[in-house]
């Protein structure tokens, strides 16, 4: 994995870019389909390893946020296929974390090859805030709390 | 699995719908996550039974189109989430096939609750042509061919 | 699916085959891999389909049993690869479900072409009893009646 | 992942370890399901990455195997379910490589959380040896000549 990659954080309007993560990560077999690149559903597999590491990075491991409650299910995800991608191929994925709205998180994702840096796939997920019964929700005020230090911490390295 | 459902297929213009297919499928539990939900690149994989089954029931298996050659890539995938669905719920998925363009194909796929009418999921694929080889093909003749006497065949029924 | 197909189940002895079930399932896009079979994890999932359908098919659904606060998970598993199946094969599926010792469930699986009767999967699947917080417990009172009158309507049928 | 660790490997013969590989793996979201822990099949896929990270730390990329026309289809595979694993948990996987008699490889796995070293799955897959159209084959002699280089440059380490 690659060290950490944050823009500046400036500010929290929606859409403005809180944070983005840089990370690796090779094609599983598993992964593969007999047309010979990955099925068309990994992307948001890899999207979802994307957001838990720019999470944690971030000093807010998902499972820590889930474990007081907050849950943040995919409104809406969408994939652009722009490049072939083959078991063992080393991927480079970021993701661009923004508010959408006041109570919706967008992760806008970008994969290429890590070496070539010829695209793979593009595209986001925009995120609801539920509680643990899955009733929609505001996201709680510890949440902003917990989110607005973060990024000061992260600003400062 | 329900009867075919085709709809009058009176042109072949693009977004004018083709046909579309309606079928049933139980949420398995290696769908589900932690959540208590389908995983969310779950739908990408029944949007995919549904072009299968939706292409058998015109006639036309996919694994023969792709014996002669063509495949049908995605270039592009949109989910929404409207709504849960658990372990063993019965769902009902319908796709509509139409042209996008000459040369793309466009599934639109709507899943509900079997019995509630509650909806679940909507989105769409959008599909290129490639040879064997994943280079970018127009249509063929013989797959126009073929399509056309399909959607004439499924009309008279 | 096919009708449902049970064995005569004259006791309930460790080893002695309590109920089968068969059924048919198809190898969808996404459980192939570039080897152009399926991917070798598939054949787990498909296991568990069966063990859904088969409790199913003897009037206790698998979900009613986790809802009833009783959970069956794995504690070993086997897989023999026999042949190869391919994108869209119709396949068949029989389960063959026993005890495995007082307080274990034994799922015996074969999957086989449906048309040439080729084999391509054999195995088992071994299931202690836990509670919701996965604590390791005896079946209870209630599962083994609910079990012994399931038992004897089928067979009666 | 962590740095290669390869046992000695003195000799070829049939249950002798050739070469171990450890590494470590996070459970991915995807991986759960809904009893709140890594659904049953995924250990297989881990097992797969296991072998890939196992090969390439040797000098020997699977990619480039298959790239020759080698493939290790699986002939079997056992898990055993020792522990619970979450989301997001690191597990350490070690992966122990032998030969299975004269034509078939033998693969051993053992992962527990990386921290408290408490088992979740051991377990093992054995593979044989065929072409790219499927058929067996004997493992060819450059196979042969390049593992026991590889183990040969291994063991100077």
């Amino acid at each position: 994995m690659r060290p950490k990659d944050f823009g500046a954080a400036s500010s929290t309007e929606s859409g403005d870019e809180l944070w983005r993560h840089t990370q690796q990560l090779r094609v599983r077999y598993s992964e593969t389909d007999q047309m010979g690149t990955f099925y068309n559903s990994r992307p948001l597999e890899w999207f979802e390893c994307g957001r838990s590491e720019g999470f944690r990075a971030l000093g807010l491991p998902y499972a820590t946020l889930e474990e007081r409650g907050l849950f943040f299910p995919l409104v809406e995800a969408r994939v652009e296929y722009l490049g072939r991608a083959q078991y063992d191929d080393l991927l480079e994925m970021t993701s661009y974390f923004s508010w959408a709205g006041r109570a919706r998180l967008k992760c806008r994702v970008e994969i290429v090859h890590a070496e070539s840096r010829k695209p793979v796939v593009a595209g986001h997920t925009i995120h609801a805030f539920t509680d643990r019964e899955g009733r929609a929700i505001r996201p709680p005020d510890w949440f902003h709390q917990l989110l607005k230090s973060a990024l000061a911490s992260s600003a400062r390295l």
